[in-house]
C-alpha cells in the first residue's frame, strides 16, 4: 500500500532538481534492481507490482511496498513502466589527491554520454580499478542510464566527483597519469602498473587543457584503417587491458 | 523544389518494409551526411533546408534538392528534424567462405544493439579489418542508428550478411577463428595474425551453438574485479588490439 502523499513524492522524483534536493536517485527495471541487490547495495525503498519476479538476491530485511499497475504508471519515469522501482541514497564522496597513490584510477573528463559512463564503470570494475573519478561536466553517475549501462558495476566501484585539473595537480609527484592521444607512446609499450591514473576525455572535445597539462604519459592506440577515432569506452578498455597485462 | 509525390515517397521510407522493398536506406543529420560524403560514399539523393551548412567534402556533382522546413518535417523520421536527409542504395554483398582467407574479419553473431554494431564497425575500421560479416539476426547495418554510431566507418568497411555457422563451416581449414569466452587462452597470449576471424556474440546470449562449434581459439580477457562481463564492443576492441600488437 502506498499513500497519496508518497506517490506524489515518487512522482516528483522525475525532476532532477528534486532528486538532487532530496539526495536520492531512482532506478527502474527487474534487471537493474536485481543487479544492485546482488551487489549488496542498500536500496532505501523498493516499490513493486504483483507481476514483479523477486530476485534470488533479495535480502529478507528489504522492505517492499506493493503498488498497483496504475500507481506504478504514475510513479515511473518511463512511458512503459517496469514492475519495480527503487529509490537509493546518493552518496557523494570527496577524494583527497593522496588517495590516488593507491591502486588504479579511471578519471573521466567531460564524458557526457550516459551510456558511455556506465560502460566505463563496467570496465573499471572488470579490471579491478580502485575508483572512478568524474569531472563535474560528466553525465551524472546517479542517472538511470548510467546505472543501467553499468550492469551493476555502479554498486561495486567507488565513484567520486572532482575538478580533475585541481585533483591531478595535487596528485603524488611520481604517479603515472596516462592520457589517450593521437600521438604518443604506443599502447603496446605500456608496462603494467599497480598505481596509476587513466584519463579519458570526451569523444568530441578530447581532454580539457588543464587535465591534458597533468598527463605524464601520452598513449596512442596504433591505427591501421580509416576511422578518425575509437569510441571513448573502447579506447579505455584497450588501455586498461594493457595496464593489467600479465 | 520537391514534388508532392516525391515528398510522399520520402515519407513512406519511415517504414522499414518500404525501405527494404525499394532497396534504400535513409540517414539524417549534418554530421553523418558529411562523414559519408567524406568517405566518398555515393548518396543517391540529398535533401536539405536553407539552414544546411554544406560540408567541405561535398562533391560538385552531388545533386541537392532544396526543401522547406515544413517539407523536411514531413519527410524526417525524427520528431526534431535535421537540416539534411539523404537516401542511399543498400548493397547487400554475398561472401564466399574462401574470401575469409585474406585479411582480418570481424563476425557479429546476433549483436542486436544498433549502437554496438556501429561501434564495432568503427573498431574494424580503426584496426584495418578487411570486412565485417553480420548474422541475419544482428541489427541491420543500414539502420540509421548503426550508421550514426559508426562515425563514417559504415562507408569504409565492407559489410556482408551471412549465416555465420554455414560460412565458418566452409572457411579454409587452417584459418584461426577466435571467440571470446569466460574460459580460454588469455588475450595477452594471442599472437598477431594477418588472416583470422574474430567472432563477437550477443551480450545476453553469447555465441550461438553452431558458431561456437567453429571457434578454433577461445580467448579470455582476464578479470580482476566484480563485473560479470564487458560490453561486447569493448571486448572486441581489446581482442582486435591484441591481434594488431606490434
Amino acid at each position: 500500500m502506498i499513500t497519496k502523499a508518497e506517490l506524489q513524492r515518487l512522482r516528483s522524483l522525475r525532476d532532477k532538481k528534486q532528486r538532487e534536493a532530496l539526495g536520492v536517485f531512482v532506478v527502474e527495471g527487474e534487471k537493474v534492481v536485481a543487479e544492485l541487490l546482488a551487489a549488496n547495495f542498500a536500496l532505501a525503498e523498493v516499490y513493486a507490482t504483483e507481476a514483479w519476479r523477486r530476485p534470488a538476491t533479495l535480502r529478507e530485511d528489504t522492505r517492499i511496498v506493493r503498488v498497483t499497475d496504475a500507481e506504478m504508471a504514475r510513479a515511473s519515469h518511463f512511458p512503459t513502466p517496469s514492475t519495480v522501482l527503487a529509490v537509493g541514497t546518493m552518496t557523494r564522496r570527496p577524494i583527497e589527491p593522496a588517495a590516488l597513490a593507491s591502486g588504479l584510477t579511471l578519471a573521466l573528463d567531460g564524458v557526457q554520454d550516459a551510456g558511455n559512463v556506465g560502460t566505463l564503470l563496467r570496465i573499471a570494475d572488470w579490471f579491478g580499478f580502485a575508483r572512478v573519478v568524474l569531472s563535474p561536466d560528466c553525465a551524472d553517475v546517479f542517472h538511470q542510464k548510467v546505472i543501467n549501462a553499468s550492469m551493476g558495476s555502479f554498486a561495486r566501484v567507488p565513484t567520486h566527483r572532482a575538478e580533475l585539473g585541481t585533483l591531478l595537480a595535487e596528485a603524488p609527484a611520481d604517479l603515472p597519469i596516462l592520457g589517450c592521444d593521437l600521438s604518443g607512446t604506443s599502447v603496446y609499450a605500456i608496462t603494467p602498473k599497480t598505481a596509476a591514473v587513466v584519463v579519458i576525455g570526451s569523444e568530441g572535445r578530447g581532454l580539457s587543457s588543464d587535465v591534458a597539462a597533468r598527463v605524464t604519459e601520452r598513449v596512442t592506440i596504433p591505427r591501421f584503417g580509416g576511422a578518425e577515432s575509437l569510441n571513448a569506452a573502447v579506447a579505455a578498455g584497450i588501455v586498461c587491458a594493457q595496464l593489467r597485462r600479465r
